[in-house]
């Protein structure tokens, strides 16, 4: 019997065990479980899935975090050529993937170095990601749980604002999203009068200016009485320098400019201005997770198990949308190369311009019913 | 007909407009609502209670943030005449308040100013809190719904954190709650076994130095090769200098300890640590509150409507529960002073050394049947 492999790759979602779930009830073959990611991979630690395995993945189809591990990491020339040997031992030859766009340019990257060696490899890409920036998808499991979460908690933190009012004027609300703004600009979503918040938005697709940021802020407080602030993590103010966290094993973790955001306003409008960083419930609150998005996620895992079956190679499951009146959609396969090879995906101008046409966009993703 | 005004301050909770919706819909009389909390009193921000507004009230009955507007504000001596001025003006005996000790504070003062200068007041507080420190009841409305909402998240980022093991091994997440550790006990709610975070709760009732941190932080790294650490707001390490974020109308306001701590755990164990704080979702989130949470925030509301009839003053609702096995409670009325006077409500020692017995009493509030 054909064997396979799969992992999961990355920051887990809400929806990622959905996918898993959704792989291993259609694919018929001998499956492996890659524990730990491509780490995993690399250092063999790779497991049969069992039947109870199986069971213990159903049971947590829902459920946040990545029931094999996954992780960040980055693989060197060697550690690809170690990581097929791995495969090679124990005779897979089909490898797939849940993760975003590391875990697709590594598949992409193992694929090649396959090649190059002469090793028969199949790979496929199961998508996922909150921040939504992964190319050649209308959008990928896990961003509109995220996106969920996130309008909810901006609604709620607003209403409570407004109700301490008199106490503190200013709240900074830092979201995920890296360098796109998808994420930040859901938090507008279940806003309906203007008084609600957020009152702004910031997005990393635009150049954000002290001074602006400060008119705006002051002008806001002097309309409402208070202001709700929504600020993408990958937002830079213009000639301040920019805000790392910390860099593990190459890649920036980003988060602090809701902190730079408060102190100026403390600072220069003399307002208490309180920051607060949304945080891992974005990407793990079960109980914010859309119905909508767990569907898909479980479509997709399906669809990558029929694509294996089909012989098909370096590609990634995809979310065509077919109809926006009656959201519709189809799945398909769509190139790796031009998935990884593809501008990264920002927000769309228009969409920046005008939040409503966003929202159309996205409330059947999210399925608030409003 | 009599008159009477209503009024909530300090940190909004997800059920504090059920408790104002519980009492309009049952006290018979000329309803005023004081807006903004206490500063709304003294500046006489004083409406009628309309249709409209209660129409209003109604609609925001399981939405989180005050209504009315609350706010924290201290007043003085002469602001407390002033706002017996405000009531006298209007011709109002009777003011209820919702809100935790501060509120049941400031109500028991307005009560011996308005003897003091000679004006007939009665007062009545509806507890409310999410740090469950206020005495003399079991436990007051807000605080289940901020325990659910707390054991949701840190069960999820702790699953998170788990699939992301190889990338980050610390992950310090810290509550509310003040100087008592109700809210931060909370967290294990949903623990189901020993691999399950948090793996380590520190309470502001114990002595935390940074040695004994470390070496459990170590031990437990070592053990499951992550760690979900949970502490609450009000703990201080031992010989370092706590966090005061801001002090702001004589209140402190808490938060930093876990930025401390994973400060520590970085400079002394090289290992990454993430801080996170829960943040205002603790006390706003409408999704996670819970429906008994909600069911007896309407009904201390209720109560407090019919303790006005009965002319009852300086008292506030309480909850008694008069059955463990099959939780039921009864509502009575206690003595503001007794409230007020009340030492600080702790989480007994016994609950911090045998946590499965405080999750059977706090179940119940909660809502969680597993």
């Amino acid at each position: 019997m054909r064997k396979i492999a799969i992992g999961q790759a990355g920051g887990p979602t809400a929806v990622i065990n959905t996918s898993l779930a959704g792989f291993l009830d259609t694919v018929q073959a001998d499956v492996y479980g890659v524990l730990d990611g491509f780490q995993g991979l690399v250092e063999g630690n790779i497991v049969k899935i069992t039947e109870d395995i199986k069971r213990k993945v159903d049971q947590h189809r829902d459920v946040p975090g990545a029931c094999l591990g996954a992780g960040r990491y980055q693989m060197s020339d060697d550690q690809k050529v170690k990581a097929l040997r791995q495969l090679q031992e124990r005779d897979i030859h089909t490898l797939v993937f849940i993760g975003g766009d590391g875990t697709m340019s590594a598949l992409c990257q193992l694929s090649q170095t396959a090649h190059y060696i002469g090793y028969e490899l199949q790979v496929v890409g199961i998508p996922k990601t909150v921040d939504n920036d992964l190319a050649e998808t209308d959008h990928s499991p896990g961003f509109a749980s995220a996106a969920r979460y996130v309008a909810l908690a901006v609604r709620d933190i607003s209403k409570d604002l407004e109700a301490m009012r008199n106490f503190e004027q200013v709240r900074i609300i830092e979201t995920m999203g890296r360098n796109v703004g998808w994420l930040a600009a859901a938090s507008g979503l279940l806003k309906n009068h203007e008084t609600d918040g957020p009152h702004a938005i910031y997005f990393p697709e635009q150049v954000l200016t002290a001074e602006n940021f400060l008119k705006n802020t002051n002008d806001l407080v002097q309309k409402f009485g208070f202001v709700s602030i929504v600020v993408s993590e990958g937002v830079t103010i213009q000639e301040r320098p920019s805000v790392e966290k910390a860099i593990v094993n190459g890649r920036k973790v980003l988060g602090g400019v809701s902190t730079q955001l408060a102190q100026l306003v403390h600072d220069e409008l003399g307002l208490m201005a309180r920051d607060e960083l949304l945080g891992m419930n974005q990407r793990a609150s079960q109980l914010a997770s859309s119905s909508q998005d767990r569907r898909e996620a479980y479509d997709v895992g399906k669809k990558a198990a029929l694509l294996v079956e089909e012989g098909i190679s370096k590609v990634m499951v995809a979310i065509n949308r077919t109809s926006q009146t009656d959201y519709q959609y189809r799945l398909s396969a769509v190139s790796l190369e031009k998935v990884v090879g593809g501008a990264e995906r920002h927000l769309p101008n228009h969409y920046i311009k005008d939040l409503d046409q966003y929202y159309q966009w996205l409330r059947p993703l999210v399925g608030f019913d409003l």
